[in-house]
């Protein structure tokens, strides 16, 4: 009998949590016993693994006692409460918060990227912030072989990037809007039908926000180029699942369209759709619950002497999160 | 009793044709006759001009006789064809096709950046793509100021840009969705509700599309600024009203922050919203119906060493259409 191990879901009932059980399933992990945690308001709830019923427990310093893995997406503060225990009691734990991504002692990896690095772990691996990770499924295997020195682009993320509240504020203002009702607010600072939002976390004193800056921080992490430079605006739209992120790459090699056309049709984990003529591009709406990212509208930049386009879909609750947080996983089993 | 002038509106049942009957009207335009012209199949129809009917008459060669101006919002072809028609007439033409844009022989217009241009005029001034106008507002003021040499942006256009059938369309897939219906497509190849299109306008060879490139070349005319580079990405988003704007704008003399926002309190037509600790922004859904443009997130680029990241929103009926064109008018008298 092949070796199973027990897996701890923290954050199950959430967006991201929900995701991360179903790839579990869905690819197979070896789970031996699998723990659902939440918070005391989601406790007791029932979440379906390989068609059985498993009822999510309330997150306490004693869950992770006899776990290997404990996947994490419960934001940054439970994280920085309970991943140090998760170790303490024997876990390797992948994070999906942004709690220990520039942490020196902690590896921050996409298996397709940078996967070697997950062998430096003590502990905790960090996954990546979601629109950085998109992002760089297209933009490495460029910088591999034309060398990127630094990029502008702006993003086009998903209300499930915030969470399931965000899903339900979506869908609740346009069902207001369609009934004529006063449009009401819960989590956005603005209403986000019919609108978009060019606020994405909170603002640092430099008037770029957190996540506009995880595009550079993360990006030279993994991509270990520490001297890239990304000029990031993130942009909140009202679509309910993928990003898409609108690039201009500065390489220092020559570069042709030709040529990194098939430098990303060789890169894993990522499909090209650029097929203008038959208005073929990467649209989230149907990057929507797929493993893979897309590239397209792959171009010469008209403002570079040696830049390139291109815009890249990814599912964020997938490759952005849930999906590589299991990667992870799977590469130390 | 002070002069009046009798004006044509061509395209006049379409987005943009009612915006113009509108800003005649709130404008107090020295209207004397107002001409309504459209296709055989709008002919007939009624519109409100100051408080009394006006009805819709079909566009023909004879339509011009006895006008001043003719304002065209009625697509290239009607331009091309029914413009010199009405110059011949003895019209003033302002167009807001396309059609003559880049025409050495005809001013592309925006009031408050080249006004004076409309001194050249050979019968047809131009009015810019939407686009470009809400982008230049802002950079207009700082490439006087700092000298721009480039920028990166990225948009988040409305469907009302293409149109009255666009707003249908996004307002009938959306109450599709709501009621589990089959999402019906009739304007553009792919969903709009729920969904971002990373194509305006149709493709040219390099990649880029045709709207993309508006940005540099237009820009360049009406700036007179003929080595202006603009890499653009040009986005559909399903917002209903008002266009918006990602720009990284880089400059020949040093930038600040401080000496930008002071530069763009002075500028003409523009609003600057900015106080981020508050989520104060431009955002299109409050820049619907308004005159002015709005720019915010003003930051040092990170990404160049003499850089300006903003973003800015403008109601691309009104200032990326009928509203510079009734300003355009508003020169002439």
């Amino acid at each position: 009998m092949s070796k199973t191990y027990n897996v701890a879901v923290v954050g199950a009932t959430g967006a991201v949590g929900i995701e991360m059980i179903q790839t579990l399933e869905k690819r197979n992990f070896p789970v031996g016993q699998l723990k659902l945690l939440a918070s005391r308001r989601s406790a007791g709830r029932k979440l379906k693994f390989h068609g059985r019923d498993v009822t999510v427990e309330e997150l306490t310093q004693d869950s992770f006692d006899g776990m290997q893995f404990a996947l994490f997406s419960a934001g940054s503060s439970i994280s920085k409460e309970f991943a140090p225990l998760a170790v303490k009691a024997g876990c390797v734990v992948v994070d999906n918060s942004s709690c220990f991504r520039m942490d020196p002692n902690v590896p921050l990896v996409v298996p397709e990227i940078n996967g070697d690095d997950v062998k430096q772990h003590k502990g905790i691996i960090a996954n990546p912030n979601c629109t950085t990770a998109i992002t760089l499924m297209a933009l490495y295997p460029l910088h591999v072989a034309f060398g990127c020195t630094r990029i502008f682009a702006s993003s086009y993320q998903a209300v499930s990037g915030t969470g399931a509240k965000a899903i339900a504020e979506l869908e609740r203002q346009v069902d207001q809007i369609v009934k004529g009702q006063p449009v009401t607010k819960e989590v956005y600072p603005h209403q986000i039908a019919f609108n978009v939002l060019p606020q994405v976390d909170s603002f640092l004193p430099t008037g770029y926000t957190k996540e506009e800056m995880k595009m550079e921080n993360e990006g030279r992490k993994i991509m270990h180029h520490p001297t890239f430079r990304a000029s990031v605006t993130c942009v909140r739209v009202p679509v309910y699942r993928a990003h898409s992120v609108a690039v201009s790459a500065e390489f220092a090699k020559p570069v042709t369209v030709e040529a990194a056309r098939e430098v990303l049709k060789q890169a894993p984990g990522l499909d090209v759709i650029d097929n203008p003529a038959k208005s073929e591009y990467p649209l989230p709406l149907y990057q929507a619950e797929k493993y893979n990212c897309a590239v397209g509208r792959l171009r010469k930049d008209c403002a570079l002497d040696n830049g390139l386009c291109f815009w890249v879909s990814g599912d964020q609750l997938l490759k952005g999160a849930a999906l590589n947080a299991v990667q992870i996983a799977e590469l130390l089993v």
